[in-house]
C-alpha cells in the first residue's frame, strides 16, 4: 500500500500541509488520519536500533527495545569492507521491521577532524573516500530491505563542544574535497531516504537554514531526491529552515512550528509551491515507510549475535606482535581487566542500544582455552582500591605463560554531547599494564576505546597488542576468536594514531570558543597532516598486521579517456601473494599524488581499495578503478572539479604509509588558470608562451626593456601588469590593454572547454 | 616655515586638490607652485637610505645616493635595545637631512608569521610586543630630528608571494592581538608621521580601500593624526581607497587618479569636506616636510659607520659555545667562506642601500688578529670549482688552531618579492663545513642570513655559533668585535629557530594559492606555535648566551588597580647579577600566562623586558611594568580587550622556555561571558549560582527533574534552553522567558560594567 501523492495534494488543508512538516511526537511523522496517512516511526540506529515506541518515554535514553548491538562505526570502519557492512545492514533492517519501524537514523559519516570529538565511536574515518564507500554498503544494506536511513550529520558536524550553536568556519574547498565527499558518494549511489542536517552553524548559517548546503550542493548539485530531516533540535527558525530547504522537523516544537509555517504561507513569505514540493516530500517518505507498519515479522537474535561476532573479529587491528599472537593452545593464558569483565562494547547517548545479551572476555577466552585465570587489576570509575586490584593481577600474571591485559576508555570519557581533552588511557590502568608487564614480559595487550588513544606507555609493555574499538555486544567473542587465531586479523586502521594529540594537525583550533570553530588545519586532516608536516605517528591510517603475510607485486596503470572529455580513468591491477603459511586477507590501497599541483594539495589521498582473502600460498590479480574524481581537487578559481596537466603518482601498499609500488602518470589537460588579463603578474605573462611573446613585442627595445631583467622581475614580477603600467614600467594602459585583448582572441577557441564541469 | 593650512585649503581648485591626495613623481609629493606649496621627497629606507632625487631614475633599484647601511631589522631586533634603535633612527634621519629628504618608508614592522617570508630581514620579530618596543625607539630617533616615517606594511603583510592580490584571510582576535599591536604601540606612543598601507587584501578588501583598517581601527581607536600612504603601487581603485582613508597614493597612476577623483567629488560620490581631510592630511605633512628643504647639513660617514659597527656587534646572537669563544689572542686562527670576503649584508629589493662603505670579514679579522689564512671554502651562485675550494679550505683548517667558517644565504635566496621555500643552507657550504670539521673539530660558525635557517647541519659541526644576520655594512667589524671578545654577545634572538619548517603552524597555510592565504594558525605563531604544541626548537624565542653569566633572583610582583577600573598593573621586580668575570648585558625577559583562561590563549606571551648592563660580579633591581593589556586578549564576544578572573602567572627568565622565576597573580574582574538567556545551554545555567538556583525552582519535583540528571546533562547539557523547552524537556517556553527576565533584571547592576573597554 502507498499513499497517492498527488491526489493527497490536493486534499490536504493548509494547517493539515504544515503540520506534516514537523513530527507529531519524539520519534514518529505526523498523521492525518482524516486521509489515511498515517505515521512512521524513526529511531536511533548507526549499530543498533534504540526503537522508543509511544510517546511518554522520549527524554531519557534507556527503556529502548532489546535490539543487536553490532560494533560501533569505529570498529565497523577498520574492517575496510562494505560487503559485510552491507550484511550489517541487511541485519539491522531486518530488526527495524520486526519492530515496524521505518527509518533508521544512521549511518554517521562526519569527518574525525580531531581524534578528541567525543563522538567519533559513531563515525567512520578520517578519510572521506573510505567514510564513503562504508556509507554506501551500510546504507545499500538497509535500504535494500525496505528500510530508509538517515545519513548524518550534515554537514561539518566534528565535535561536541557547543554543537548547537558553533560556527564552523570552513573555506568551500576543504568542504568540497574532505568534509562533503562522504556524503555525496552515498548520496549518488544509494539515493538514502533522508539526510539529517546538522546542529551547527557552516560559515555563519546553521545547517538547518543553510540553503548552499541543502539546496545548492544537495539537491541541485548532488541530486539528492529524498527528505531533509533536522537533527533532533537543530531548527532554531522555522521558517528560514523550510525555505532554505528543510522537510522535516524533528522532534516537533510542541505545537509551535505548524502555526508559524501557516502563517508564513498565508503573509506569502513562504510560496504555496514550496510548501507542497516540501509536503510531497515527507509523503513520499511516509509512502515507502508505510510498508513496515503492518508487518509481522522477527529477527533470528542468535544469527545476529553470530554476525556481530564475525564483524567485531573482523574489526579488530593487529598493532603490534612479537610472536605472542595468536596464543598457543594449551599455552597458561591469564587474564587481566575489568573490562574483560564488565565489557565496554558501546559509546553513550542518543546511539546506546539495549542489547539483546552481552559476551565477556573472561567467558570466551575460557569457552576458547579451558582455564583461565582472572584479576580485574584496576577498577574503572575511581571507586576501588588499585593498588590491592594491582597486586592481584602481578600474581594472577605471575604464574601464567602469557598475560591477556584488557585497557580501555571508561564510557564516561566518551559520549555524544562533549568532546575528550586528551588521548591518554587511565593511569590507573596504564600502572597496571606496568606493573604486570614487569613480573611478565609476555603481555598482550587488547584496547577497547572508541576513539584513538596514545600508546606511548602501552606500546613499551605490549609483545604484542590489538585494538579492538567498541566492538558491539558480541565484541568478547571476535576479540577471542582473533587471540586464539579462529579469525586471522585483517582489520586496518580507518584513522591514524599519532605519538602525541598536539601533532594533530587541528590541534590548534579545536574545539575554537566564542560559538566558532575556524579549519584552520583546512584540507590537512588525518594522514593529510601527518604526511604534509612528516611528522612521524605511532601507526599510521591505513596501517593492520595479519598472522600471515603478503606481497604486492605486478602494478601495471591503464588510462583511458582525457580530461578535456571528461572521463579520464585509470584501471590500477596488480598481484597480492599471501606468503605466509596461514589463510588471511589483506586491504590493497591506493593512493594518488599531484606531484605537479598549481596550488596546496595533500601529500597522497586514498582514492581506491580492495580486500583481498588469500589461502595460504595463494595469488590474486586485483584491480581498482580510478575515474577522473581521484585526480581532481576542487578549483576556487573556477568553482568546479579540476584536474590539472603534470605528473601524478598512484601509490599501492598495504597503508598510507607503507606504499611499495608506484606509477606515474603523465596526465594532460587543459590549462586552468584564469585567463591573462590586465591584473595578471608580470611573472605570469612571461610564464605563457603567448603571453611572453606578446610582452616581449610592445616591450620592444630601451629603458622599458629592464622589465625584462631577470634581477627585477624577481622583485616586481609578481606586480599585476596594470601597476606596473601605472608606474611607467614596461607596457603603458593602452599597450597593456591591446596585448591582453589578443591573448583573449587567440584563447577563444581552448579556454571554452578548459576541463569538465563534472569530474 | 610651515603652511597655512587652512588658508590653502580656502585658495586650491578642485583639481589642486586632487593632485595632492597623490605624488608628482615615484618619490616626491605634487607641488602646487601657484600657492607655494613645495613639494617633498620620501625615501626607501628602513636600515638606511636609498634616496633617488629627480624624476628620471625610478625604475632600477640601484643608482641612490651612497649612505650608511645599518644592520637589518632581523639584526637590530636582536638587540632587544630600543635606545639603540632611537640612536641609528637619529643617524638615519641625520643622513635624510643631508639629502633634503622629508619622510624615510620605514620601518617595517610586520609580524613573521612564517620564517619563509622574502622580506623578513625588513621585519623585526614574531613577537608584536618586541616588534611594537623597537619601533618606538627607530621610530622615535628619527622623527626627533625632525624627520617622518612611514610605519609599514599596513596589514597583514605576511608574505612576498601574490602579494599585490592575495586576500589575508585573518579572524579579527588575531588581528588585534598579533597583526596590529605592533603599530598600536608606535602609533600611540609616537604618531608616526605616515602609516604605509599594504599591497594585500585584509578579509577580501585591499588594504588600500579598507575603512576597517584606515578609519575605524587606526584613526578613530588608535588616535592616528598622520597620513596614510599607499605602498607604491597598492592602490587599484582610486576613488573608494580615497573614501576608505587613504591620504596620498604612491606614486601617481600617470595622471589618471587627479581626473578621477575630480569627477567623483563632482559627481558627489566624494563629499567635499572628505576631500579637504585628505588634502588637510597632505598638506600637515608637506609643511612638516619642508624644514628639511633648504638645508645644507651633511652627515658624519665615519661616525655612522662606527654606530653601525656598534649595533652589528650588538645584533650578534651567541647560540653555542664549547669554550672556542672568545678567540684566544694569539690562538692560530684561520678564516673560511666566500661571504667573509665577499660579504652578503643587506638584503635585496627596496630597502638596498648603496653604502659609504663595506667592511669585510678578512680584513677585521686580521686587524684584530694579525696573521688570519683565508681560503674561500665555496662558491656562491654556482660557478665556483666547490671541490677545489673545500680542498684549500680543509688545509687552511688543518694548519690552525681554530677556524672560523661564515656560512650564509646567498643573496638571490632572500629579497623583497618572493618568498622563500626552505629553511636549508646551500648544501655546498655544508659540505664545506663538515669536511673543515672533519680537519679540525675547533670550528665557530658564523651565520650571515636575513631570515632564520635550520641547524641540524650545522650544529653538530660547530664547536661555537653565532647568529650575525644580515648586519648592514659594518656587518664584518661587529662580528669580529664578539670573536675577539672585544665586545661580549648580548644579542637575543628575535625569531624562534625551528628544527623544521614543518614544525611552524603556518607551514601548511603558507603562502595560500589562488589568491588567498588564510592565516589558519590563528594567534599561534612563532613562540606561540611552538609552546602550544609542545615543540621541540632548535634555538627558542629570546635566546642568547654571553661570555659571561648571569643569575636572576628575589621576583617579586605587586599589583595595583583593579579590571574593573581598568587600570590593574603589576609591578615585577627583580635582581640580576653578573656572576662571571665578564663584563656583559642580559636581557630579562617577563612573560604573561593565563591559566584559567575560558577561551584559547597562547601559553605565554611577551609582555615586558628589560636590557641590562652589568659589571662583572655586579647585581641590579630591575623593574618591568605590566598595564592592563598585559593580562588581557581580544574578546569576540563584547568586541573588546578583556581580562578574565583568575590566576595568571608571570614568568621571568632569559628566553621564552629558560623561566626560572615564577609568581602566581590572582586577578578579580568581572564576569565576561554573554548574559544568561533563552540560547544560553543547559549547563551554562547550571554553572551560574543565579542560574542554576532559578533552574531549580522551576524545575521541581517530577520527570521534568530528569534534566537535573547528571548522566543525561553531559549529552544535553550543551543544548540551548529554547532547544530544550520545545523538547518538553525541563522548563517550557514561559518558564524559560520568566527567569531569563529574572536573570537579567537582577544583573543589572553589574552587567553595565563588565570590566573596562579600554585595557
Amino acid at each position: 500500500m502507498t499513499l497517492d501523492v498527488d491526489r493527497l495534494l490536493g486534499e490536504l488543508t493548509l494547517a493539515e500541509k504544515a503540520s506534516l512538516t514537523s513530527g507529531s511526537h519524539f520519534w514518529y511523522t505526523a498523521p492525518v488520519e482524516r486521509l489515511g496517512i498515517p505515521r512512521i516511526m524513526v529511531s536511533d540506529g548507526p549499530h543498533g536500533l534504540r526503537a522508543q515506541p509511544g510517546e511518554s518515554d522520549h527524554v531519557g535514553l534507556g527503556g529502548s527495545l532489546p535490539a543487536t548491538c553490532f560494533p560501533t562505526a569505529s570498529a565497523v570502519a577498520s574492517t575496510w569492507d562494505p560487503q559485510l557492512l552491507r550484511r550489517i545492514g541487511e541485519a539491522l533492517a531486518q530488526e527495524a521491521r520486526a519492530c515496524n519501524l521505518s527509518v533508521i537514523l544512521g549511518p554517521g559519516i562526519n569527518m574525525k577532524r580531531s581524534p578528541l570529538c567525543g563522538r567519533n565511536f559513531e563515525y567512520f574515518s578520517e578519510d572521506p573516500f573510505l567514510a564513503g564507500e562504508l556509507a554506501v554498503g551500510i546504507v545499500g544494506g538497509i535500504q535494500s530491505r525496505g528500510v530508509g536511513t538517515s545519513v548524518k550529520h550534515y554537514a561539518a558536524n566534528n565535535q561536541e563542544t557547543d554543537r548547537l550553536r558553533v560556527d564552523a568556519q570552513v573555506d568551500e574547498r576543504t568542504l568540497r574535497e574532505i568534509y562533503l565527499p562522504a556524503f555525496e558518494r552515498v548520496v549518488t549511489a544509494e539515493q538514502p531516504w533522508t539526510v539529517m542536517c546538522s546542529y551547527n552553524k557552516v560559515n555563519g548559517q546553521s545547517a538547518s537554514e543553510n540553503p548552499w548546503l541543502l539546496q545548492t550542493v544537495l539537491r541541485d548539485e548532488l541530486g539528492f531526491e529524498g527528505l531533509v530531516v533536522s537533527d533532533w533540535g537543530a531548527v532554531y527558525h522555522r521558517v528560514p529552515a523550510l525555505l532554505a530547504g528543510l522537510d522535516l522537523e524533528m522532534p516537533p516544537a510542541l505545537g509551535r512550528s505548524p502555526e508559524q509555517v501557516v502563517a508564513a504561507v498565508e503573509s506569502g513569505e513562504v510560496p504555496a509551491e514550496l510548501l507542497d514540493r516540501r509536503v510531497r516530500t515527507v509523503l513520499e517518505l511516509v509512502s515507502k515507510g508505510m510498508a513496515v507498519l503492518d508487518l509481522d515479522e522477527t529477527f533470528d537474535a542468535d544469527a545476529h549475535h553470530a554476525l556481530a561476532r564475525e564483524a567485531a573479529a573482523a574489526s579488530v587491528v593487529l598493532l603490534h606482535n612479537d610472536g605472542l599472537l595468536p596464543l598457543a593452545a594449551g599455552g597458561r593464558v591469564a587474564l587481566v581487566g575489568e573490562f574483560a569483565r564488565t565489557p565496554r562494547f558501546q559509546g553513550a547517548g542518543s546511539s546506546q542500544v539495549n542489547p539483546t545479551r552481552v559476551d565477556t572476555l573472561v567467558d570466551e577466552l575460557r569457552a576458547a582455552l579451558g582455564e583461565v585465570p582472572f584479576a580485574a587489576g584496576y577498577g574503572v570509575g575511581g571507586t576501588a582500591d588499585d593498588e590491592a586490584l594491582r597486586a592481584e593481577a602481578v600474581a594472577v600474571a605471575a604464574a601464567a605463560e602469557t598475560v591477556v591485559v584488557v585497557l580501555g576508555l571508561p564510557g564516561a570519557d566518551e559520549s555524544e554531547g562533549f568532546d575528550r581533552t586528551h588521548l591518554e588511557l587511565p593511569a590507573n590502568q596504564l600502572a597496571t599494564l606496568a606493573a604486570v608487564a614487569a613480573e611478565n614480559p609476555r603481555v598482550v595487550v587488547v584496547l577497547v576505546n572508541g576513539s584513538t588513544v596514545v600508546l606511548g606507555d602501552v606500546l613499551p609493555h605490549a609483545g604484542a597488542l590489538v585494538e579492538a574499538w567498541l566492538g558491539g555486544q558480541a565484541a568478547a567473542g571476535g576479540i577471542a576468536d582473533v587471540l586464539t587465531g579462529v579469525v586471522n586479523p585483517s582489520g586496518r586502521l580507518a584513522e591514524s594514531i599519532p605519538h602525541r594529540l598536539e601533532d594533530n594537525s587541528s590541534y590548534l583550533n579545536f574545539p575554537g570558543d566564542s560559538q566558532v570553530v575556524r579549519y584552520g588545519e583546512g584540507l590537512f586532516i588525518g594522514y593529510r597532516g601527518y604526511d604534509k608536516a612528516r611528522t612521524d605517528v605511532a601507526f599510521p591510517f591505513g596501517f593492520g598486521l595479519s598472522y600471515t603475510s603478503f606481497a604486492l607485486s605486478d602494478l601495471a596503470v591503464t588510462t583511458t579517456g582525457s580530461v578535456a572529455a571528461g572521463d579520464l580513468a585509470a584501471e590500477v591491477t596488480l598481484t597480492v601473494t599471501n606468503t605466509g603459511d596461514r589463510d588471511g586477507a589483506e586491504v590493497v590501497q591506493v593512493y594518488v599524488e599531484d606531484v605537479d599541483a598549481s596550488v596546496a594539495r595533500p601529500v597522497r589521498e586514498l582514492k581506491g581499495f580492495a580486500r583481498v582473502e588469500l589461502a595460504a600460498g595463494a595469488s590474486e590479480t586485483v584491480t581498482v578503478a580510478l575515474d577522473q574524481r581521484a585526480f581532481s581537487f576542487w578549483s576556487t578559481t573556477l568553482g568546479r572539479w579540476a584536474v590539472e596537466a603534470g605528473d601524478f603518482v598512484v601509490a599501492v601498499g598495504t597503508s598510507s604509509r607503507d606504499l611499495p609500488l608506484t606509477a606515474v602518470l603523465a596526465v594532460d589537460a587543459p590549462r586552468i588558470a584564469a585567463p591573462l588579463g590586465r591584473d595578471s603578474t608580470l611573472e605570469e605573462w612571461m610564464g605563457d608562451p603567448r603571453g611572453r611573446a606578446l610582452v616581449q613585442r610592445e616591450v620592444g627595445e630601451g629603458q622599458a626593456g629592464a622589465v625584462l631583467d631577470a634581477e627585477l622581475l624577481q622583485v616586481i614580477g609578481n606586480m599585476p601588469m596594470s601597476t606596473l603600467a601605472s608606474f611607467g614600467m614596461s607596457l603603458d594602459h593602452d599597450a597593456l590593454d591591446r596585448i591582453a585583448q589578443e591573448w583573449r582572441d587567440a584563447s577563444t577557441d581552448t579556454s571554452d572547454r578548459t576541463g569538465s564541469t563534472t569530474a
